[in-house]
């Protein structure tokens, strides 16, 4: 069945089937002009990011994929402010002939990381276009003023990571090489995880953290922190996590290290936490089952030093030719 | 100039200069990974339009009218709720080859109707795309369980509606026809108003309204509310205000009563209010410099009655072959 068979509405009403919800969500997807959320005395954050097949879903990708991709996308960035989900608004784009079937699939991988991160999916658009497009929307709350700013870094705070770099990225990698056995890296470019819980925890500590996740590349993180927080960021490479797995990789097709430490699609964080603070800090992210690893320091100056190195990082864009 | 020439960054930089902001942003557009707004203790209302130019951006429409268009569209939705707003987020879609120029154009009309409705633009995303693709999203905040909800119609209920039905609808079809020439049609297709005052002006009334805009058609909004509501709308004919212009254009085009109210663009609100509440709800809503037009009554049954005919409304549907 095309989704021109069924139409916009039924298309919704088939869509909206059996989604996930908790009891804030007053209306739902398809139920009316808008999500309806009830709420407490907390500070918003709101986050959107589009994907279209065109530029995001790699030849070989599965529906399901797709969708755990966008909602783990905009999970990615409520994580990176330390906020805990509300809520998520997904509108779409479809060729009238594309599958529906396939749009389901899509939305099933969706609704599993809704159900996953207790984020119900509760309302949006579809449209005609001329490719697939998918606008996801994240909406969350967080304690008042305990929000990881990119602006919150400060001379003399440890720079840290929450895993490992440049898997996801030697994925989609292998993926475009026609690599199809499952691995370790592959299952993090299509099974990724967004760091709600070590986000969540950062907050909770209320240090006055920095944080960003790193899906356009580390260093362009790194370099987006430096500046609006108006200092540099000095890492140390060998203190950066990168596994077995990727250097294999890598060594194989002759990538090398900065390359892939300014690839995106990992949705790790990067965070500056005050140093005499680190280890509390730390321990609250592992009582939450994450990990937390420092890579360097907040020096004063601006950019990015890389064993003291300076870097330019430009990070993945989109809109550049490659 | 065009949009690869910058990049991304530098394009999401030089777009979100200059936009209108209150003191309840606490980090807005291109600042941070996610908007974050101050809260209170009330209901909190998300909205997603999606719009792509193959489908909605007719030739000759203005981009300032293509920015205005979306921005309104998402507006409409809260007024539909009887929300107030609180904030927007737009991601876009681009083709490498797309004017920046253009682009300014079109984030210029967006910032007109934010900044006319105090919803300040706080977020989004930017990535390459086949076409212009424009994602809105709004959030409002509503009191609890005064929000219009499309359950809410009830047998004995007065239908009203905010303004004059078709003009957009019509002004579209100029539009296509090659017509240029300013009227009161083409008007109201290329600068519409979100009835934000008028919702919000029903939902402080407190009446169990239900509300919806008729953005797909008078005809498919009275069916949606009859179908959630489990009621009849039963609709008199010449109660609908249709203006003069509505009226020659469509008698000289041919166009019968039926289609006209079947069809989208406007962006009124079709709503149901307790028989003995609707003098005092009307006198707050002419308050507020608006109207409220009693078009009929809500019966027992289902589906809609005009002039006690049933029809039949499809609606507008983007995926629908026309």
């Amino acid at each position: 069945m095309r989704a021109a068979d069924l139409g916009e509405r039924r298309l919704i009403q088939l869509l909206t089937k059996h989604l996930y919800r908790n009891r804030k969500v007053l209306a739902g997807a398809g139920e009316d002009d808008a999500a309806l959320l009830s709420f407490g005395g907390k500070e918003l954050v709101a986050t959107s990011d589009i994907m279209f097949s065109s530029t995001h879903f790699p030849n070989g990708m599965k529906a399901e994929h797709i969708g755990r991709k966008i909602a783990i996308a905009n999970l990615s960035d409520l994580a990176a402010m330390g906020a805990a989900p509300l809520a998520m608004l997904f509108s779409f784009g479809v060729p009238t002939s594309f599958e529906v079937a396939e749009l389901r699939r899509v939305i099933r991988g969706i609704n599993g990381v809704c159900s996953g991160y207790d984020a119900p999916f509760v309302g949006g658009d579809t449209k005609r276009a001329r490719e697939l497009t998918i606008c996801g929307i994240a909406i969350g709350e967080v304690e008042k003023e305990r929000a990881l700013r990119r602006c919150n870094a400060k001379v003399g705070d440890v720079v840290a990571v929450t895993g490992e770099i440049g898997n996801a990225a030697l994925g989609l990698r292998m993926m475009l090489k026609g690599i199809r056995k499952p691995s370790k890296l592959i299952n993090a470019f299509t099974n990724p995880k967004a760091r709600i819980s070590e986000g969540r925890a950062i907050a909770e500590c209320a240090v006055g953290t920095a944080g960003m996740d790193i899906t356009d590349g580390l260093l362009f993180s790194a370099g987006e922190i430096a500046r609006m927080s108006g200092v540099c960021l000095s890492l140390e490479g060998s203190r950066i996590p990168i596994s077995r797995e990727a250097r294999e990789f890598a060594r194989k097709y002759n990538i090398n290290r900065n390359l892939l430490l300014d690839s995106g699609e990992d949705y790790e964080l990067l965070v500056t936490i005050r140093n005499r603070r680190f280890g509390e800090v730390e321990e609250r992210v592992e009582a939450v089952g994450g990990t937390l690893i420092a890579i360097g320091r907040v020096v004063g100056g601006k950019g990015v030093l890389l064993d003291e190195r300076r870097v330019n990082a430009a990070g993945y864009d989109s809109l550049k030719p490659r």
